[in-house]
């Protein structure tokens, strides 16, 4: 019986427990650059043709995955693998994506998928099937763009065990060039993303409040974080682009309720090749996974100070 | 020293050239929804449970594209594999798809890859990687989402001889959400899309006058699909949404210049399953090729004769 209520219960709302469980407010992104992989996971002979090399590359990088895992598990309630990283490694790449998605499930971990999906409804319906349905193969949440409005949007809400977070502000210069654009009626098209996200989220509510319909936005715009805040309480944040992108500390306490919920903050670069930081360099490329734990553990206990 | 040249040629050259070598104005996708293929193509004991036999489901797949691509090479410019219907199936899915398109390059075939893929720039960088710079695996053109603005778009078009479509109008629906809200300058959404892309773009111009950078723009919204054609003039035009959609031929003209040049119009379900519609069911299951093969022929001669 235990197990029944588990299985039906709101994405959203295990991913809160999650985060109260592990008292830790990060999410770890998996995105393995290769040409920033520790070189003795790579022989120079695999590394100097990566392309012909795909099923030992992809082998170095499960292995880089699962460390990083082992390193991080107790102290983050969630894993983000980037998709892109996986896709250039070819079928090869996509075994390693899942093999690393079961191994973060098996430490207790929220997955989320970041594949940014998105298309019209007919395809959108094959993409939740591919990344939220199936029984043996699937995640917790993917991210979406909502570039297609509600139709490219509710089939990744049809399981309420699973969520999507959609794109309301990205992290990266350019995000303005069409987010930030102003409508005729003041609100500005992040807005307007927000407030349909908000709406169509309002029927998917778990216990804890907040939707499974959950947004992205990024820690490299602090004054339009609070404003989403402000505008969209039920709504929950996946925020991008602290640490390597250049978002800080401060920058990101505002996507927070007063309870200190409502987010996650996510690392990727900054916690994945912590050893290439100045600060984490003494590790050495050797014990890349204790640089990555030390870094989690930084973070974690810099966001927790800040909201306390 | 003719190999050369031809390595050199725009990808938006290729395209046009593709196009009046085969007198034909028609794409075809290849989205193999598992529910509609054939069903003497997968046996009943792997129909029933496809999650746990994706190999053979994805070489039931294989086989029905080849077919379809063999049916269809001489009157298509290009075919579509859509990428959700490959991922469901996991990394066979994958290996599907590059076969695939391994199988359509050997028949003289343009590949745009519909991935409608769009990240951050380093991500971007990565998706480029991935569909556009491989050396072995890779294909002519790949479709983005352009919510994050420039810096998720110019990383697609480092390649001249490669290309991307961008997402301006969608053929969906709900399309409207986001799409066609008003902007303070009296533009709309689609419409601040589609100067970006002219802009972004206006680098990129192949000898034949378009560019490298393309957009989609769907046959369903055939007023806006007049306007942005005449917003745009150096845009070439990918237009979903024709056939199964409700797009028309009719609809779908002002989508050409007056040479009769600028767009090919997708069909995907319309020419792959055509042997389900009414018109094309006296091929029968075991035809399905053929009946995709009239299919395709009068969708090619019906826009030829509108246009002429």
């Amino acid at each position: 019986m235990m197990i029944e209520v588990e299985k039906m219960k709101y994405f959203i709302d295990k991913l809160v427990e999650k985060i109260e469980e592990k008292n830790s407010r990060i999410c770890v992104g998996l995105d393995p650059h290769l040409n920033l992989l520790p070189e003795h996971l790579l022989a120079a002979e695999i590394r100097k043709d990566l392309e012909s090399n795909q099923k030992e590359t992809a082998a170095a990088v499960l292995k880089f995955n699962k460390n990083l895992i082992d390193a991080v598990a107790d102290m983050t309630a969630a894993v983000k693998p980037q998709m892109a990283f996986y896709e250039k490694m070819g079928a090869d790449g996509i075994t390693c994506l899942w093999q690393t998605v079961e191994y973060a499930k098996s430490r207790g971990l929220i997955v989320i998928m970041d594949g940014k999906r998105n298309d019209i409804g007919s395809t959108a319906i094959a993409y939740a099937q591919a990344y939220l349905q199936n029984k043996k193969t699937s995640v917790d949440a993917i991210t979406i763009n909502p570039y297609l409005g509600r139709d490219g949007i509710l089939p990744f809400l049809e399981n309420k065990e699973r969520g999507a977070f959609a794109l309301i502000k990205t992290s990266n210069p350019s995000a303005g060039d069409l987010q930030d654009l102003k409508l005729n009626d003041g609100r500005k098209v992040y807005q307007a993303v927000g407030d349909l996200l908000k709406k169509l989220g309002s029927d998917y509510t778990g216990n804890c409040g907040y939707s499974n319909l959950a947004a992205v936005v990024g820690a490299t715009y602090p004054k339009e974080l609070k404003e989403i805040r402000a505008q969209l309480e039920s709504v929950f944040f996946l925020i991008p682009g602290f640490g390597a992108q250049g978002g800080k500390t401060e920058d990101i306490k505002a996507a927070f309720d007063t309870d200190g919920r409502g987010a996650v903050i996510n690392s990727s670069r900054g916690i994945d090749f912590a050893f290439r930081r100045e600060k984490y360099a003494h590790f050495g490329a050797e014990n890349y996974a204790k640089a990555a734990r030390a870094a989690a553990s930084d973070m974690k206990e810099e966001i927790n100070k800040a909201l306390s």
